[in-house]
């Protein structure tokens, strides 16, 4: 815990980009097969060193003719000329076409010798006499001439061209398999911290473990900006550890990423290695988050240091890294790499550093642009999924107005706004519903939450459940009940019956958080049983021990119960028939999803109500305790 | 020439894509690793199996303590408690927090037993007395508990979700490493038609051969929908070869596309392979162009015959084949395959069947995005990277306005307006400029026809050489001049001194057409030679041999003369000194770059300006005859 460092002089963001521009990631060109060469930039000028078509070419099935041969002619006064053989495309011809005679000839095929047009089939007849030909045409008829299409010599492709299949085709038309590219920047990745497990390993929960999210998260970022992701292994905060492997990243890549670890001690390490190894150009940044981004160089290699948090990394790598990889690759920005939008609510923000604020998209009624903040502290995974970008608020901005018009830099140039956002309780019918619909959004903030969101005109549909005052002009469209109680281990070994046994006996007991409306069911039956106790529920639910331990998810109740770290959890019938649990029923709540009046004509939410229109009895069937 | 397929029965572009939709080509789904799970798209919900974090976990480096030991603590009268170890993150703790004592905790570490809370290590002081809490902290403080983040059993991903950066993070996070995702179609391409050869392969012109540009185009079409492209060796018109090409294809594919056959036997000998071993949905749709498409089924596999030009081949791709490939693999249309702009010119149009028109994008002085038809006959590549896109112009449409709203298919999502569009005089100084901008299109039309297209409002410059009338209103940005006169083979063999050896001698002459700049410098020296002798230049262009042989690049005449086949070509002493030959000096012409008055503030038409500024000189310095 000693030597800490203090971030005594950061520097403003644009420094930040200017450091970031100063280290030279672009790889040396290469050359790539055509096959290969999609997505990629062309790294020089490309002239057509051919004809296209190289030959003098009829673009009509017909007859190859000599122009003169065919004056005079038409439709009532046909001239007869001898066919003296055919020219396939593909084949060189072995005929000439001498005065009176014609050839047979493909489209596509060489011009014969002798011939310098061609008629047409459908202006012909095959006669007795020979070809009858009911046209004149004129010298170059129905002949593409070689170089028509492309003249050798000529400028085909600048430098910095984005290979597309159109350049393909023209590539393949001039011949060019080998084709020289702006080079692949490499980007090498390297996980600190001892508390990291790559996924698909053993995770050990109890030892403090928990997957590695940043490693395959930035290496998607990565090869999504352009570049070329190598993954490291995991270094612990040994500094000769972190060294040899840091050194090796920076000779086998043109960029290294470090990130990862949260601990002060892992970011030392790193700090001294890139200072004692290389340069460090800049350490702590006037942003938030991000404040401990190290920019610096190793061997002839780049390096930036990524915060810790999953969304904190994402973010710094998509503000500062990924427009330098792709600079690098000679990639332009996408144009679906931002979008504009109006703020759906006020926002404060005064802390004198810029800030890159996580937000969600939603669109209102009209189709605009609704953009939210996300804020679930920078340590939430769920905040990458939730959130679909940033908007950077500058560090002299008190606020941001309802309203008001913002910029967002998309996470990915493929997000975009959901088709539906919905807020609430969550529910295993509402989840079989959302399955059936493309592409929404659900953020399960609870009951209580959702009704509050609601009201503010962020999301288009909350779902609620338990006891309500109804006080909304949401527009209903529809619902479900479901049966909710006492979830406890199989067989109820204890004999729990009722809700008096959690308050009269010593049981272990574990909750819900007030903001669900699984919980409000639960106080509201407490009340009842105080009312009938002639007391209040405060003195219940004193005697119910674990009535504070609250936990996210519908299911964790059970599954602690599971675990044997309590004897009852709060939860649904269904759950406690999913988990092979056994259920002591307590009552049953009505769950009702509400739409936002301006809204119900928004093709996600008319979805929504068609889905609980066709699908629900399908869904709730075999939902134990589920009734629609 | 026999046996030609009538297309009797066209069906509407909407009965076209029936057709294909009611095909099946998506694969079975499949999982992926991962690291590969990018850009694939969710083939069923995913639920968290576990809680994130795992266990209660500090949110900040501190000290483990239970809260109540804290209470009554500030930074006037704090509680000193016993520091009994530490615990780091990925570790198991080996202590357990009794009354009156603490453990010294990293960020991201398991909160031993016994404590309930952190206190951050700012708050704290180590003094020999034990560690000093200077704040009192609640049940819960600085500790994510075990699910706070995810849940398990909570709803993570809907089916249909793109895997984007952010998704790999919160898979990461859940643990999943083999991902479930909607399988990649396979499709199979069979290119048809003796004359093609692959990039690559050698090229017999004098055969007739061209380049094989269909089957890497579809196939990086195919790609960038989704898809996975198989290229099979291309078939000749054999109905066995084609038979059993087809028959392997659709074995091994989910979709068969053919392509490539100019020639109506090939089309007929696939036409009868799908009809007699499959089921021909349809043959013929009314649609321009794309007239001759193929619907059909072979095997289990979807075929599609695609026309063979390549700008059709790619359109009817993009309009029906595309769409069908992306929904087969679960993935969303690109926001950026569309664009709106407005018609820059009128067009008409009325052939009673749909039209989809080429066209390129233009950006105006204001940013707004203009269209305009690119029309050089299906034949033609390098319409392929002329055109942006296609607008599918009803069959009932008799034209389109000047200022009309239109939508533009893009030929790929990555496809954009460029940043200037040029049109005019081919010119080596002028490519050596271009390659200095970013994504500039350039048009080589010759000057005449240059001056007009600036005239009617599309280009934002033209680039005009020889004689000129100086009638528009343009900006000039500037110029250079040029040498001009014969090129002639090395050393001038034939002693080749003036223009009037053309006409008084039994020479062989390439001439450039009227559009070029060249070649009214050319007729102008002409008319005062015509003067000179006292008669017109008619006189003496009947008599140059080759006068009306016109070919389309400025190099092409000094190629003509190369191969052989002339004794003299119009050109520039540049071009004979690049490619070594003689040169007989007939003048010097200027060469002017001509702006729209409305976009000289446009982007594109600044950075030229400024590359002719600062780079002329340079661009010119190793240019023979040219001067800046």
């Amino acid at each position: 815990m000693t030597d800490r460092r203090q971030f005594r002089d950061l520097v403003s963001p644009a420094e930040a980009r200017a450091a970031i521009d100063s280290l030279d990631l672009a790889p040396d060109p290469e050359t790539v097969p055509l096959d290969a060469a999609r997505g990629r930039v062309l790294a020089e000028r490309i002239d057509a060193e051919l004809d296209v078509p190289g030959f003098d070419r009829a673009s009509v099935d017909g007859y190859a003719v000599r122009a003169r041969d065919t004056f005079g002619a038409d439709e009532a006064d046909p001239i007869v000329l001898d066919r003296i053989g055919t020219v396939h495309a593909g084949a060189e011809p072995d005929v000439e076409v001498q005065e009176g005679t014609c050839a047979e000839i493909s489209t596509g095929a060489v011009l014969p010798p002798g011939a310098d047009a061609v008629v047409m089939v459908e202006r012909t007849d095959e006669t007795d006499a020979g070809i009858a030909i009911r046209t004149s045409v004129a010298p170059g008829d129905r002949v593409m001439v070689a170089g028509a299409d492309v003249a050798a010599g000529s400028r085909a492709f600048g430098p910095g061209t984005l290979i597309t299949p159109r350049e393909i085709g023209l590539l393949s038309a001039l011949g060019v398999d080998d084709v020289p590219v702006r080079g692949t920047p490499t980007v090498g990745i390297v996980s600190t911290g001892d508390e990291l497990v790559r996924p698909g390993e053993t995770l050990h929960s109890e030892a403090g473990q928990i997957y590695d999210v940043n490693s395959y998260t930035i290496a998607a970022g990565v090869e999504e900006a352009g570049g070329e992701a190598v993954l490291y292994p995991h270094a612990g905060d040994d500094y000769d550890e972190m060294e040899q492997l840091l050194v090796k990243a920076a000779d086998e890549c043109d960029l290294v990423l470090s990130s990862g670890s949260t601990s002060a001690s892992a970011v030392d390490v790193i700090y001294r290695v890139i200072e004692r190894e290389g340069e460090l150009l800049l350490h702590g940044v006037s942003v938030k988050p991000g404040k401990p981004m190290l920019v610096g160089r190793l061997e002839d290699s780049a390096y930036v240091g990524l915060p810790g948090y999953p969304v904190s990394a994402l973010t710094i790598f998509r503000t500062f890294v990924a427009p330098a990889i792709r600079e690098a690759a000679g990639l332009p920005e996408p144009r679906t790499a931002t979008v504009e939008g109006e703020m759906a609510v006020r926002e404060r923000y005064s802390e004198g550093r810029t800030r890159l604020m996580p937000v969600g998209l939603v669109e209102d009624g009209s189709g605009d642009t609704l953009v939210y903040p996300v804020d679930k502290g920078s340590g939430a995974t769920t905040s990458l999924v939730e959130a679909d970008g940033i908007v950077e608020v500058d560090a002299d901005t008190d606020y941001l107005a309802a309203g008001e018009t913002v910029g967002v830099q998309l996470f990915s140039p493929d997000v975009r706004a959901p088709t539906l956002l919905g807020v609430g309780e969550d529910d295993p019918a509402l989840s079989r519903l959302l399955d059936r619909l493309e592409r929404p959004r659900y953020l399960d903030v609870g009951s209580r939450q959702g009704r509050r969101r609601l009201r503010d005109g962020v999301p288009d549909v909350a779902v609620v459940s338990g006891p309500s005052d109804r006080d909304t002009d949401a527009v209903d469209l529809g619902g479900w009940t479901r049966e909710w109680g006492l979830v406890v281990p199989t067989d109820n070994p204890a004999g729990i019956d009722s809700l008096a046994d959690l308050i009269d006996r010593d049981l272990r007991f574990v909750n819900r958080s007030t903001d669900a409306g699984l919980r409000a069911s639960l106080d509201a039956e407490l009340d009842r049983l105080a009312d009938r106790r002639g007391t209040d529920r405060r003195d219940l639910t004193d005697a119910v021990d674990g009535y504070e331990l609250t936990v996210k998810g519908f299911e964790s109740p059970a599954r602690k119960v599971i675990g044997g770290a309590a004897d009852a959890g709060l939860g649904l019938r269904a759950t406690a028939d999913a988990l092979d649990c056994g259920f002591v029923p307590l009552g049953t709540e009505s769950v009702r999803v509400l739409a936002d009046p301006d809204r119900t004509d928004k093709p996600g939410v008319v979805a929504l109500d068609d889905a609980i229109e066709s699908a629900l009895d399908d869904v709730v069937a075999n939902l134990a305790g589920f009734d629609a």
